[in-house]
């Protein structure tokens, strides 16, 4: 996130994390590898109300580093320090009305933020799984969301909006689950991981396999592979932002000085910036969940591997009113992978709006406050809600 | 550099490393932190004949890890396996003529392959300098360049040629020794350092200066912080490549298999790619290196610091000709900072010919053989050296 948000008019929104436990043994769930896995807990947050008929629940579906909590604050929040991740988006007369729609945020199979990862305990073990977490894809993640959504009673989603890593969420869930979604927001995503952003991907897979402290996963009750994390998270920062956002943000300013340290330490403010991300982020992020989530997100795919080769899967069955929205300056997942997945989604007769808004701060633009973003999803989802 | 270059017709060209060494002490030389340096050796290779008026020395300047080997083959090279990184535009017959021109190349002063650096012995301990080396900054490789240059005899350079940080290292030269300097080339260059390209020089850094090998650059009787150095390289590799150029080399092709391991191996192949260049580099070169000229290329800037902030330097009083060429793809130096240098130059009153070369192989494009970029070199060269 680039910068922390100030949001006072979510100040009443008060929300508590719950959890949902099932797959339990013996009736663990596959995965896409073919690989059990269960109990399966997920962590997820609910704000607003689900309406009588049950038609107005939205998923968000978060990013790559995200959590459930995507909106307003924790009731023992009583400081206010922390609001949910989305605040500029989902909230009482947001983009996303919490007063109209009942949203539900959980946090992504394989992560660390609530839900079944690689540092929760593997039963089998009494320890903690470490690599023996199976490899989880971003249809597994679905999957597990989607039994969340049958437990809450919820039998067809308004919609689902989600950004990046989030984006693939909402995609999966269209070619999956076809008649459970009415509507579906990709934001700043892509059908799939160019070269370039395996390449990220792999780099920062490669700085925490590489830290001795890593000991291939086995680090839970050891000093844990930070140096390597730290490093993964200045890659992922990088980025996240764009030449002129950081420009605008750093340019060549030094921190704190007038003239260079002719040494190693922090010269630059960006330097400053990105160490500082670095170390943030090893307090709050289990290094194996980065391995995990960063691979299910190369793996991530519209197409399906067969004996023939690679094909789309196909679009004709989804059953979704769609709106993909981009940033002119996200270089991570730019506007041409945007635009090739409204002309797939167009091919096979899906009802398709699409909107790159005018933006120079990166891939990261979709987190941060705009009238125009908030303007769109509000109008979006007014029209599915009321047609 | 994108893949290994066959060049034939440049095997007549047979080359020997030289060595030139001075500022022996107490004549050490003042560098720009106002440190002092010396003995400095300078490893150095020559092309073709100077000729009696000295009139058509051409000094070729290396990007970040490249030496002294321009073009040709060594000596003891018999099966001709190690052509230099610019045998396409250096030889023979080619861009830069050496049947017309005597090329010259020298490795900078801050690397690894033959002049002195931070893993040179320092006279006064009697062991590797690692940290005790001072920061050089491009001003101080241009004086060592100056030196060796006087040293050949060789009053005025017909030109400078360099790409990346070699491009600093011309645009150096023209500021600081404008007499010396009939004609510049600056290639796939710019005028200072973006915050992006700090960024992901300081992300370089930060993976070889957390690798617990590293030591503070005490590793020389020790293991090496290889891990550190591979993961830099790998960041550096994908910052030299393009979208367009990986998706073209590598796309979601797997390596050598059909299916995902789901696990972390390899799968795809640009990952394979990344490794490998990892891999190599640790062992070819010196991780203090990388940190001193990252460094030094931050630093660049074609500005002044003074206590009333950063004034663009004087650029009226450089005396060259120009050719600025810029590549499409080049997302590390874009072309619009290449434009920048030469409106800088041209509101200096300066003679400059600008190109942007179309191509999709990101900034490692200028290394690659080109016949457009073959063209421009030997119309400028043949024009400057018959005015």
């Amino acid at each position: 996130m680039l910068s922390e948000q100030t949001i006072t008019d979510s100040a009443a929104l008060i929300v508590d994390k719950q959890f949902f436990t099932f797959a339990e043994p013996p009736n663990k769930m596959v995965l896409e590898s073919g690989a059990l896995l269960g109990p399966i807990t997920i962590a997820y947050e609910t704000y607003g109300e689900l309406s009588p008929l049950k038609d107005n629940a939205v998923l968000i579906a978060h990013a790559f580093s995200g959590d459930s909590h995507v909106a307003g604050y924790y009731s023992d929040d009583t400081d206010k320090v922390k609001p949910g991740w989305w605040s500029s988006v989902v909230g009482p007369g947001k983009g996303i009305d919490t007063n109209k729609y009942f949203v539900i945020c959980s946090n992504i199979l394989g992560s660390c933020m609530g839900s079944t990862g690689p540092a929760s305990i593997n039963p089998e073990s009494g320890k903690q799984y470490g690599l023996d977490f199976p490899m989880v894809t971003v249809g597994d993640m679905v999957n597990a969301q989607k039994s969340l959504i049958e437990h809450l009673g919820i039998p067809r989603l308004l919609s689902i909006a989600g950004g990046s890593v989030g984006g693939m969420q909402v995609l999966e869930w269209c070619v999956r689950y076809p008649d459970m979604v009415r509507s579906a927001i990709p934001i700043a995503t892509t059908m799939r991981h160019s070269a370039l952003a395996i390449a990220f991907n792999e780099v920062a897979r490669q700085a925490i396999m590489t830290d001795p402290n890593w000991k291939r996963g086995d680090y839970y009750n050891n000093t844990p592979p930070d140096m390597g994390l730290a490093v993964a998270r200045m890659i992922g920062h990088v980025t996240y932002l764009s030449d002129e956002a950081m420009r605008r943000k750093f340019g060549r300013r030094l921190q704190g000085k007038n003239d260079f340290s002719y040494g190693f330490d922090v010269d630059f403010q960006v330097e400053s910036y990105l160490r500082h991300q670095g170390s943030k982020f090893v307090q709050r992020f289990d290094a194996n969940s980065l391995l995990y989530i960063t691979k299910a997100s190369d793996y991530f795919d519209l197409a399906e591997r067969t004996v023939q080769g690679v094909a789309n899967r196909d679009l004709s069955i989804v059953n979704s009113k769609f709106l993909v929205i981009s940033y002119t300056s996200d270089w991570l997942y730019p506007t041409y992978q945007a635009k090739e997945l409204v002309q797939a989604l167009k091919r096979s007769g899906q009802n398709v709006s699409f909107c790159e808004i005018e933006a120079d701060a990166g891939h990261d633009a979709f987190l941060l406050p705009d009238e125009r973003l908030k303007n769109l999803l509000r109008g979006f989802l007014d029209g599915v809600f009321t047609s």
